[in-house]
C-alpha cells in the first residue's frame, strides 16, 4: 500500500507557503484601492487553512519519502499548487471561467507562460503581480525539485546530476529541504538584482518587481499585452537578456561559484553548449534578416537575440512580432523552442545535457559501426556517461517527441489549424508560452481556444515541467500495485 | 586507404542492369509509335557503355568488400543510379531542367514518390514506365540491401535481422548475391500477380503493370495526376490496398512462408503491430469521418483505410483530397507518415520494430524507475533486445528527427510555408511521397518549389533510403581516415 501521509504532509506545507504568498497581491490591491484585495484575503485564508490542515493532520506520518511517494509528490504537488493558485483567478473581478483560471494558473506555475488574458495593461496590480509570483514560486520550485528530488528519481538521465555519489534514494526529504534554503535564498537575491536593474532602466517598481521575477523564473508572463515590446528599451532588452540567460544555467554551479570557485561555471560543458547554441541561433537568424530585409545590424542583433533567448530558454516574453518574420524564422523558432536551457535551472524543453547526451551518443556509434571492435565511450564534462543515463536520455527523447506529436495530433481535432497545434503543442510540452502563427503567436493568445484544447495544453505542460515520465511513471500499473 | 575497385565493381553491374531497363520504355515507346524511344535507347547505350566499362576494368579487384567499402557502395550506388536514371528525363521530350529530372529520379529509385511533373495523364508512355520502373528497381535494391547488406553494417538496430548469427561481416558480397536471386523472384511473381489482379480490376494493361510495380515497391507514382483516385473504383482501391500492405511486411518471411512455415508471417511481432499501427489509425480516421461529416461509414472506410495505408507505408498514392479533411486528418496524416513499414520491406520511415524497440525499451525505463533493483530486459519477438540494438535504435531515432527538423528548417529558408516545410521534409525522410498543404499536398505537386528546396529534399530522401547512418556515416572524418 501506498502511504500517502508523508506526500500530503509536504503538499499541505506548500499549500500554506501558496496561501502566505496570496497576501502579497492582495496588500498590493489595497494600496491600489482594488477590491480584489477581499478575493485575496479569501484565497489566502482558504488556501492557508487547507493546507495548515492537511499538514498539521499528517504530522504523526514518516519523515521520509520512499520512491512512489517522492514520485506521488511531484506531480500532486504540482496539480494542487495549480488548482488552489487559480482560486483569485476565478473569484478576481476579471471573471474568468474555471478552465481559463486553471490554464492561466497551471501555466504560471510551471513557468510556461502561455496566457488566456488580454487588456493586461489595464488589469488590476494585484491580479498582475499574482501571475508572475506564480511563475517565480514555480522556477524556485523546479530549481529545487531538479537539483534534490529529480536525480534520485533517475528521471530521464537526471542522475547525472546527482550531488554526491553516495546519495541514497531512500532519504529524499532531508536533503532537499538543505540544498533548498541556500537556493531559495540565491535565487531571491539573483531576482533582487533583476528587479533593481529593470528600474534603473526606466520600469516602474511595480513592472520591474513584477518582470524580474517572470525572467529569472523563465517563465514569461508580463504585464502588458505588448510584452517586453511594449517598453520599446534597448537597455531594458538587455537586462532581461541576461537574467533569462541566469535563469537558464545550472544553478548549483552559482553556488559553487559563490563558494570560491566560479570557474566552474564556465568550465562545465552544458554552460558552454548553450551559449554555443544561442549565439549560433542569433547569429543566422540576424545574418538572414540583414540579407533578406533591410533591417540594421544593430537593430537586428538586438531583436534577434532577445527573442531566440526567450524563447530557448522557454520564457516566452516577445520583443517584436516574430511570426511577420517569414518561414524561416519559424521554423528556427520552433527548432529552438524544443532546445531548452541547462539542468538544475528554472527552464524547460529536451534541456542541453539531453542534446549533449545524444549528439554524443551519435558520434559514438558511428565510430563504432567504422570501427566495430574499438572502443568509444561517450563522455559528458570529460567523464564517461553511464549506460543507464544514455539510455534515459534517449528513452525521455522518445517519450517527449511521442507526447508532442500525440498532443499536436489531439490539438488538430478541436479544429486548430496545422501551425496552432504543432507549436501549441510544443510550446506547452516545451514550457515556453507563446506559440506560432496568426492565433497563439506572439501577437496573439489562447484565450480563443476551446476549452478542450485548454485542458490538454496544461496536461502538455505539466508533462513537460515533470520531464515527462515523471507523470507517466503515475499511469503505470506497478505504481499502484506496489 | 580506401580500395573504390569493388565498389565501382558492383556499381558497374548496377548500372549495366539500369540500361538493360532502360530497353523497356525504348520498347514501350516504338509500340506507341513516340519518338522519345530514341532517347531511351541512347540513355541506354550510354548507361550500360559506362557500366560495363566500370565492371570490366575493375575485374582484377578483390570481390569482397570490408566495412567502409559496404558503406560507400550504399550510397554511392543510390546516387549513382539516380543520375543516370535521370537521364531519359533530361533528353525525352517533356524537357526537364537538370534539377527536376534529378528530382524525379531520385524520388523513384528511393521508391518516395514526390513528382514534379503534371499532365501525366496525357504524358508518353514510356516516361511513365520508367518512373514506375524506377521505383520497381529501387524496391527490390532496398529490400536485397536490408536483408543482406545493412544487417552487416549494424545500421540503425538492423543487426536484429540477421539471418544467421555467425555472419561475417568482412564478406558482405558473396551473401547477398545469393539471397537477391531468391527475393528478386519473388518480388516478380508477386508485381505479376499484382498487375493482373488490377488488369482484372479494370485497369489497361499499361496502367496494371505500371501501377502494380509502384505499389509493390511502395513508391506510389501513378500514370495520373489524380493517382489511384482517377480510376475511382473499390475493388481497385482494394487491390492497392493489398499489395502496399504485402510490399511493407518483411520479405524475408515470404520466403520462409513457401518453405512451409506461413505461421511465422503471423508470429511475427513486426507484421502484428503494423497491422495493429495500420487499423488503429484507419479506425480513429474513419469514425472521426463519420461522426463530423455526413460520410456514409463504407465510404469513410474505403478512403480513409487506401490513404492510410499509402501514406503510412510510405507509397503515396492518394485516392481522395485529404487535405481538405481538417486539421485532424492533417494531424493525424503526419504522425503515420514517420511509422513506415516493416524492416527487410521496400517501405521507409522510423519503420515498426525501432517503433517496438522504444516502446519496449520505455516500457522498461519506467518499470526499472519503481524499483530500481529490479531487472527488466526489453524483448522483441520474444527475445532480449541486445542494449547495442537499442542504443542504434535510439540513436536512429534522434538522427531521424534531428535531419527532419534541420530539413524543415532549411526548406522554410527558401520561402516554404510551415506546412509545406514540414511535411515536404518529412514526407521526403519518410520516403512517402506527396506532402501536406496546399502546394505539395495529394492534389499538389513539387514542380513549383524553388530548384534549392528539391536539391535539399534529394538528400532528405537518400538520407530517409539508407536508414539516415548509411549516409552519415561518410561524412566522419574517421570514415576517410581509414
Amino acid at each position: 500500500m501506498l502511504d500517502a501521509r508523508p506526500v500530503l504532509h509536504v503538499i499541505g506545507l506548500l499549500l500554506a507557503t501558496l496561501g502566505l504568498a496570496m497576501l502579497v497581491p492582495a496588500l498590493v490591491d489595497i494600496a491600489s484601492d482594488n477590491r480584489d484585495w477581499q478575493v485575496f484575503a479569501a484565497s489566502s485564508a482558504t488556501t492557508l487553512l487547507i493546507g495548515l490542515g492537511l499538514h498539521l493532520s499528517t504530522r504523526g506520518a514518516p519523515q521520509e519519502l520512499d520512491l512512489r511517494q517522492a514520485f506521488l509528490l511531484t506531480t500532486l504537488a504540482w496539480v494542487t499548487i495549480a488548482v488552489f493558485g487559480a482560486l483569485p483567478f476565478i473569484y478576481a473581478e476579471m471573471d474568468l471561467s474555471i478552465t481559463d483560471a486553471l490554464f492561466e494558473s497551471m501555466s504560471g506555475i510551471t513557468t510556461t507562460g502561455s496566457t488566456v488574458l488580454t487588456g493586461l495593461d489595464t488589469a488590476p496590480p494585484g491580479i498582475l503581480i499574482w501571475r508572475s509570483l506564480l511563475q517565480w514560486l514555480g522556477g524556485i520550485g523546479i530549481i529545487v525539485m531538479a537539483v534534490a528530488v529529480m536525480p534520485m528519481l533517475q528521471v530521464g538521465g537526471m542522475q547525472l546530476f546527482r550531488i554526491e555519489s553516495s546519495d541514497n534514494s531512500e532519504k529524499i526529504l532531508p536533503r532537499a529541504a538543505q540544498i533548498a534554503g541556500a537556493l531559495a535564498l540565491l535565487y531571491l537575491v539573483i531576482t533582487l538584482i533583476c528587479s533593481i536593474s529593470l528600474w534603473f532602466a526606466g520600469m516602474s517598481a511595480f513592472d520591474a518587481v513584477a518582470h524580474a521575477m517572470t525572467s529569472v523564473a523563465t517563465g514569461g508572463y508580463s504585464t502588458s499585452d505588448g510584452s517586453i515590446g511594449n517598453f520599446d528599451s534597448a537597455s531594458i532588452d538587455v537586462i532581461v537578456t541576461l537574467f533569462m540567460v541566469l535563469g537558464s544555467l545550472p544553478f548549483a554551479l552559482y553556488l559553487q561559484a559563490l563558494r570560491g570557485r566560479p570557474l566552474l561555471l564556465w568550465q562545465d560543458g552544458q554552460v558552454r553548449w548553450f551559449f554555443v547554441l544561442a549565439l549560433l541561433s542569433i547569429g543566422i537568424l540576424a545574418a538572414w534578416r540583414i540579407v533578406t530585409t533591410d533591417t540594421e545590424v544593430l537593430e537586428a542583433l538586438r531583436f534577434t537575440s532577445f527573442n531566440i533567448v526567450s524563447i530557448m530558454t522557454g520564457t516566452g516574453y516577445s520583443s517584436a512580432d516574430y511570426n511577420s518574420w517569414g518561414g524561416f524564422a519559424i521554423g528556427l523558432f520552433f527548432m529552438v523552442m524544443f532546445i531548452g536551457g541547462c539542468a538544475g535551472s528554472t527552464s524547460c524543453g529536451v534541456k542541453i545535457f539531453r542534446v549533449q547526451v545524444l549528439v554524443e551518443t551519435a558520434r559514438c556509434q558511428v565510430q563504432k559501426l567504422l570501427q566495430p571492435h574499438g572502443v568509444f565511450t561517450p563522455e559528458f564534462n570529460h567523464k564517461p556517461i553511464p549506460p543507464a543515463v544514455r539510455d534515459a536520455v534517449m528513452n525521455f527523447f522518445f517519450l517527449f517527441f511521442g507526447c508532442f506529436i500525440t498532443l499536436a495530433v489531439i490539438l488538430s481535432a478541436f479544429g486548430l489549424d496545422f501551425i496552432t497545434a504543432a507549436s501549441g503543442a510544443g510550446t506547452a510540452i516545451a514550457n515556453v508560452g507563446p506559440g506560432l502563427g496568426d492565433v497563439i503567436g506572439p501577437a496573439g493568445h489562447f484565450g480563443t481556444l476551446p476549452d478542450g484544447a485548454k485542458w490538454f495544453l496544461m496536461i502538455g505542460m505539466l508533462l513537460g515541467r515533470l520531464e515527462i515520465i515523471g507523470v507517466l511513471v503515475l499511469l503505470s500499473p506497478t505504481f499502484w500495485r506496489g
